[in-house]
């Protein structure tokens, strides 16, 4: 069997893990991607770390359910409390979206001042936090959580007046740092990068995790001799939701880019 | 066994139902309250149809092993869509929120022209007009999914800029239809009353779901002799949440009005 020929996995809670799997696509263009949204119980953002872990097992499960090689956790929230789990407890290579975001992090600030924007869960965590002193403890972190700014997204709010007010009272205490780089600790954000560079100016550059995240799993699975690189035609997307798919279906081409392949239905519990 | 003495439940997706918990404790402070919120799921409304009325049932069930002699549906998504399955599944009386808003709403109207506002699952379910209509057809219904009150409500934002932002955004096509009645249709948005007061003036008058639900529970109760007349002391409230307990007890005072018992954490599928 060729290893290298099998699919990409990647879940999320929903649909911000699309904005992952449009960077893997442009990328990999060759692989093939499983794609899993746990719709029914998005989202991960506002529950407990001991529920999330056993969200991202069953995720996870599922997705090995259809024979991929890696797993790619294009959730931030999911990434914070669950990696360390899913590496000790599945066989296959995973990645999450913290550990590449806190590399590009410190490539990209001059003057050591870098701020995390993510949800509630993301932000307890401490997770860019500790990925990013455990590389470089001199820099200074001013970290916040916008649980409004996936509500926002998810209302096609991307530039309205609601979201810049919502945004500049979450990005002015970080501004005040005087910070030059920000971290976009939620899949959800790159939606919003045009608003946000609006209002932290030119001065500040922006770490979309979903980009830094795919960059980093290109990279992995070169050294891990993971790639499909025998292959000419483009790779698929089979994405898979845990609710309904029509509300999936709607907003999925906004994320990804690219208009979805026929969304499939799936019970975790009866898999 | 007198059936009358056991405790009423409440179930929510969440710790928006604890609003209709409170104007339960103002209208029935000797009966005892079993409170259920959904947290590992919430929020139930953008979920589908189907996941909701499911979990409608699970939250059932587990009330129901704690002997209550009523079920109360503190939430609007789930009346909508999961009460009809309830009252014929179970053999205890269910009430939801919808009807009595809707009944509410037709009391309060003097020009017939009322505005809704809900979550996208509630407004989708056109269940507040199914209810007000069967009533009264020739009233004129404006209805508005105003999916970001939730989550502004659990940011804390109240008062705040952001919130009457999207308030006005929200109100102001109901408000060029000249309403006179607007009826809150979220367990959530009792508290955003004097924000949504300010924004629709003293001309419109508001119809709190959590209110008018509390209002026919006693009425109904009262009805099928289910009250529990006797007792003298003040009745308790016992909360059960799916989902972490810290989070839940520290907002669960703002919804209730008073400081929460000791809550406890339950697996519903476990149970």
């Amino acid at each position: 069997m060729n290893l290298a020929a099998q699919p990409i996995g990647v879940f999320d809670s929903g649909i911000g893990g699309l904005t992952v799997v449009r960077q893997l696509r442009r990328l990999l263009p060759h692989e093939d991607l499983v794609y899993l949204g746990d719709t029914a119980r998005v989202p991960y953002g506002t529950k407990s770390p001991a529920a999330v872990v056993r969200f991202a097992c069953e995720d996870t499960q599922f997705l090995l359910r259809h024979n991929v090689k890696a797993v790619v956790v294009a959730c931030n929230t999911a990434s914070a409390w669950a990696l360390s789990t899913l590496t000790q407890r599945f066989d296959v290579p995973v990645f999450g979206v913290i550990l590449p975001g806190a590399r590009a992090a410190l490539d990209t600030t001059r003057v050591g001042r870098i701020g995390i924007i993510a949800t509630n869960a993301t932000i307890r965590s401490m997770a860019y936090n500790k990925a990013i002193l455990a590389r470089n403890d001199t820099v200074q972190l001013y970290a916040r959580a916008c649980p409004l700014l996936v509500p926002l997204v998810e209302e096609g709010w991307m530039d309205h007046p609601v979201t810049r007010a919502a945004l500049r009272e979450y990005l002015r205490p970080l501004l005040r740092r005087r910070i030059d780089t920000l971290v976009l600790g939620c899949t959800h954000y790159p939606l919003l990068k045009t608003a946000i560079s609006k209002i932290v100016g030119p001065r500040v550059r922006l770490v979309d995790s979903a980009e830094t995240c795919a960059e980093f799993v290109r990279e992995r699975l070169a050294h891990l001799r993971l790639l499909n690189t025998r292959r000419r035609r483009a790779g698929t997307i089979q994405p898979f939701v845990t609710d309904e798919v029509e509300r999936f279906s709607t907003v999925a081409a906004q994320f990804l880019g690219e208009a979805v392949e026929t969304v499939i239905k799936v019970d975790l519990a009866a898999v």
